[in-house]
């Protein structure tokens, strides 16, 4: 969605091209199930070099709701193992026809870098600990229609900061879009400062839960870790986690996010995970929504009619 | 298929159930290669926590035909590496939109533990050593199809009975529908007595040879076995194999089935695989079947119109 | 495409079925995206039993283009791992309904062996280092829309002529459609003697370089050699490779390929593999159309109208 049409990250996209997406996304998140036969016969990669359930699967689920054919590029039954680049994976399905590449890579910047030699459509599906723009998208949508609005709204987002790329889409998202974002975590965890825009603050876990209309768990991701981390489980929760009683001490009407997959009983007590102020279900219901508009956009882009209308109201 | 609506075990189904789906079943092997819109633009997941060729792509197939998107999840590049449970897993898949899930599993019991707790719904494909529902209805449309009836027929299964998840079904579901269920094979492999229902007899290898109409041999899992065998297979195959010269001492018109894989040589001579008395061919002709019925019955329930002179005749 | 139906190898195929299928490779390579509904509702395997990319993804981009099902066969996670034959899972799969298996395998002579005793439709995607006739069609095809005719142009071969399956083809090709062939490489990587037909030359780098029509460059395929290689890469390249200065000496109008992946920097140098003279994209967009003639002629065979004068004319 940047100069060169893909979805690299937030980072590069205005306000109205976030709500642009996210009207469309409201759309199709208003028609569950719905077959649609918008990219009929067009095909689209998926490309994960990382594990992945609910990111892999929503593209798909999106990708053949819109009537596209899905090819599902396993690095490891691939020509990777022969010492192909992902460069030269990318022009090969190009080549073949394929019209988007949805990218899961442990390098950040990968995608930036391609971007500029590549014909097909690029998606990022989470690129390092740099960004995660289609999940950055859902969560906005799941606020949205909680709260009908996104302009005013605290956001709190709480954990392995330093880790997360949802963080690093977000970090550009919410300032743009008039939310006030908090961020809290234990002191190793959080993200360097040159990286934190003007406004966004950092506070205790007890203004957290105060003043944020959402509070939003990360994962702690044991696997980015470089160092084993020097305390339990437990003693995480109890001091950096979303416990049974921080939850209580919640606004009224506010609510709870995770991107998950959550480690119960770490970054938040089990019991909460389903709770009725947990939104995580609806993000992942939400999450097929995003990812269709993302592709429709990608792939219809300019014969698509937009409400002008909803495109500038109410975000 | 019980009373939570999923495909759990044979063990919950009434027998009246078992006919209206061998009904149906029997309604598509009439119909090889239709394909169906049946469940057009609806989402069903393959689970597979332990390998398969057979029952994974037959589901597969059977989805297919069906009409409906299918989601191959892959344990190894799923977050499952990231530690997600089954649980979370299913959740994830059913915000989605997905209305089914099959899974395999080594965990016995595993399906019955989410039945409750899940939306979408769950279809055994083999769990540990408990239950594979669905060979052992296609083995009974099978047989139904080779002898006009189910009623009245002696069933000799033989082998490796411990580890057989497909006995586990058969138990439960030959004594409802008046099927004479007898065991062979070394002791070491027999299952424990307190399974082995009232009516279901033991018996030596001559006996099952010459009284069944059916003598279904059971795969060596060899993988199951926490102790090595002390028999080399040549031993096993002359001992309680099926060889060439038990195959003579079978009455006229019995025939032989397999669950497959088969190891050649051991539980079953290599000549008998697919010799004219053989029906394991028709057995993975009828997996196709057999899943149909099952999917669209669990996805589309209600709205089917049953024969009730098929339900209840004939059987 | 021999006697039994299958593609096998070009070694089995006249001049008149190789043109039938450049023909009708040549009708789908003009119609680029194109969605059709030949083998609506039919199913296909493809079983990888080697890594690959473009191949792989080529035969599931012509399938779904064709209208066909698509299964995909990962031998890791299926029935092979408890040691069930390729013979037993294409037994299987054709059970199914399955009416065409794509197989690519270690084990040279496998398909052929297979050929007799199953009743779809084999298709050889490179077996060991004897054939790999689909990419043999796909670079004669190129080869016929750059030049207008195959009969009389020069090719030269270059580079691990020993462990090439894509050559194994075109030394049967090649002299059945009136194309001059050389050979060039190092020693150790030479074909055996006794497999080069008559009329095939080998000649050095400069002859070849100043002689070819086209220089098709071979991939080191160091995954075969069973001794390590006594030369570096750059070596390599100096001795065998096609560096910038030997590009200079090809005649003018002369043209680049390979079949991918490609080691950049080792047979070719990295910058020749998009230029202006290099058909290596157009190899693999090509690919597709000729994987799409070749499903359709097998599975629908006799219903094809031909155009005789397209079939007899111009190659």
């Amino acid at each position: 969605m940047n100069n060169t049409g893909h979805l690299i990250g937030v980072k590069d996209m205005t306000k109205e091209q976030l709500v642009q997406l996210l009207t469309r996304a409201a759309y199709w998140a208003e028609r569950p199930g719905e077959q649609a036969n918008v990219l009929h016969g067009r095909f689209v990669a998926n490309l994960f070099f990382e594990a992945s359930t609910r990111t892999r699967f929503s593209f798909e689920v999106a990708q053949k709701r819109l009537g596209a054919h899905v090819l599902n590029f396993i690095p490891e039954t691939s020509s990777a193992v022969k010492g192909e680049t992902v460069y030269d994976t990318i022009k090969t399905l190009e080549a073949m026809g394929v019209e988007a590449a949805v990218i899961r890579t442990k390098k950040e910047g990968l995608l930036q870098e391609l971007a500029t030699s590549v014909d097909l459509q690029l998606i990022n599906a989470g690129d390092g600990t740099n960004e995660h723009p289609t999940q950055c998208l859902l969560d906005l949508l799941t606020m949205k229609q909680q709260f009908g609005r996104l302009d005013g709204l605290t956001v709190a987002i709480i954990g392995d900061l330093r880790h997360s790329r949802v963080l690093g889409s977000h970090l550009h998202a919410m300032p743009k879009l008039g939310i006030k974002l908090l961020l809290s975590g234990p002191t190793s965890m959080m993200p360097q400062p040159a990286q934190i825009p003007n406004g966004v603050r950092i506070v205790g876990m007890d203004e957290a839960m105060q003043t944020a209309d959402v509070v939003m768990m990360l994962r702690v991701q044991l696997e980015r870790h470089t160092e084993s981390l020097y305390i339990s489980k437990e003693e995480y929760h109890q001091a950096h986690g979303l416990t049974l009683d921080r939850a209580k001490s919640m606004k009224p009407g506010a609510v709870i996010m995770h991107p998950a997959p959550v480690n119960r009983g770490v970054e938040i007590h089990t019991d909460l995970v389903e709770s009725p102020i947990s939104l995580i279900q609806k993000q992942v219901t939400n999450g097929v929504a995003a990812r269709m508009a993302v592709l429709e956009t990608l792939l219809k882009g300019s014969e698509l009619k937009w409400e002008p209308s909803l495109v500038t109201a109410n975000y």
